[in-house]
């Protein structure tokens, strides 16, 4: 049957895991809502999704290999520890989920942050397959990146490698909450989109943005990137502008990651380019005029087109690459 | 006697060379001008270095194992090819040096970026040794990148990475000679330091400055950084924002890399940086309030301490990683 890991995803709002094979194939997949209380509460419940797979796989005789496990936040790979982690799960920082989860069992555990566990799964079975060289970019309400550079993971001295969201397009720019300015992730993120945005609320056109503007002024805290794209494409001259801005720190950011990394493709996933292709188009059009020809024209970029199951597929094939 | 490998660095006004040992000595120095007439002349050059080497070699039984050369420009390290090289040599470009070479030896031959060959040296013998991730900057006329990412040696797709020179950090600033816009090389190089004085020789303090005034404005293309730096240790303002920006291009940079590779350390070489020290503690005050802590603390920034033969050492080195 040959070797199989578990994998293990944990996102703000659930937890994904499975039982893996090396083609990608989920066995006994269970999503749990995450315990938003304390670490304790959330190491208990990974605790017992590794428990049972273990039980399952003896009895089913699957052969198990690893654990991998993907998180959000800044994660010590070396360590098998989440550093600083997601604001949804309450003192979510210092946690040492390889010791933990060692006490249970003999297997090899593998944590990683998910944006890297998703370049892992674009590498392994997504539209990297076959590249030595790909960058991914995960644009959601952050920015997340993960590198594969001549075949291998880039993680740095323990870990903190590839937070490509905190890169700097302009050294003059907003505060970023990383402690740098200008950030790409300042600019291009959900909440970097949501933030420019709310900067220039005042300046929304009273004729075709009345409710809006009213109702956001009082609650800027509501508007997300989500009513800025929406006014993008009413023809709101000021979302125009933020968004053209998303997409030029985005093209600068990109620069500098393919002449940094000379890959063959970026990657993109995340909630702010699904079923936004014509984002690509625009990022596109930007590069074709930007930086060294011989680097930048061959690039090709796409959106992800893995499904639901990559975070946990990702994380679980950190067992095959570190063993291979 | 063990193994030895011939090393050669092709600059823009010397070529030097030399049969180097796995601890870097180097036997039988050769320094020659670069001919700056066509690239056939610099082509029969290296053919009649790597000759008198490879009889030499015989002759003393030193056991070769393959030719690193290390050229400034952009490389085709798969093919061996220099794509677009250094000015000083007339038509320096697209030159397909392992393929001319080959013709006359059989042993594996490896062309290198010079600021890449540089990091390797760093890596092997300098004060990168024993580290397994470290990023290093050669600050002279233009900037290069060299970078060594979990013990590997990053080139991308076909050796087109690590040109740090070109990563973004104003995606408003000055045109770079790139394509692109606002990368580090137009604030912080010794051609970028100049370029953003001359734009401000107009306000010069004419009381100190006249007779400097007066000659660069006459002949702003004779100005160099060297210049400007004198300028700043004199007091002047200008010259202050120009090195001041310059610095904080530089820490930007040294953020987005330090953010992409969480490495140990950053060594940087070249002209801008000799003998001043008073650099690091700038870019180090600077550091300390940017960026994720967990991962810019820990990076210790050093100029480097090679000497002289780092380049054709570096070069060299080459046949040992690609066998190992």
């Amino acid at each position: 049957m040959g070797d199989f890991s578990i994998g293990i995803d944990i996102g703000g709002t659930k937890i994904a895991a499975g039982i893996v094979n090396k083609t990608g194939e989920v066995f006994h997949r269970k999503v749990t809502p995450t315990p938003k209380e304390t670490k304790m509460r959330v190491l208990e419940l990974l605790k017992d999704i590794v428990s049972s797979y273990i039980s399952i796989a003896e009895k089913e005789r699957m052969h198990l290999i690893g654990i991998g496990i993907g998180s959000a936040g800044q994660i010590n790979y070396k360590e098998g520890k989440i550093l600083t982690g997601t604001d949804n799960i309450q003192d979510w920082n210092d946690v040492a989920i390889s010791d933990y989860l060692s006490k249970y069992t003999d297997l090899p555990i593998f944590l990683d942050n998910d944006a890297t566990t998703f370049a892992i799964a674009e590498h392994q079975l997504g539209s990297g397959k076959g590249m030595s060289d790909v960058v991914c970019l995960t644009l959601g309400t952050g920015i997340g990146g993960g590198i594969i550079s001549g075949g291998n993971v880039i993680r740095g001295e323990w870990g903190g490698a590839a937070e490509l969201g905190h890169i700097t397009v302009n050294m003059d720019g907003p505060k970023c909450n990383c402690g740098s300015h200008g950030c790409v992730e300042t600019y291009a993120s959900g909440s970097g989109i949501a933030n420019r945005m709310k900067e220039r609320l005042h300046e929304l056109d009273t004729t075709t943005n009345e409710s809006a503007k009213t109702y956001f002024v009082e609650n800027p805290d509501k508007l997300t990137s989500k009513e800025v794209f929406q006014w993008y494409h009413d023809g709101c001259p000021i979302a125009d502008e933020v968004i053209d801005t998303a997409i030029k720190a985005l093209s600068y950011g990109m620069i500098t990651i393919i002449h940094t990394f000379n890959p063959s493709r970026i990657i993109l996933g995340g909630g702010i380019v699904e079923d936004r292709e014509w984002l690509i188009v625009k990022i596109n059009d930007r590069l074709s005029n930007l930086g060294m020809h011989a680097l930048v024209n061959p690039v090709d970029i796409q959106i992800s087109k893995l499904g639901y199951d990559a975070g946990l597929i990702g994380a679980a094939y950190q067992s095959w690459i570190a063993n291979k």
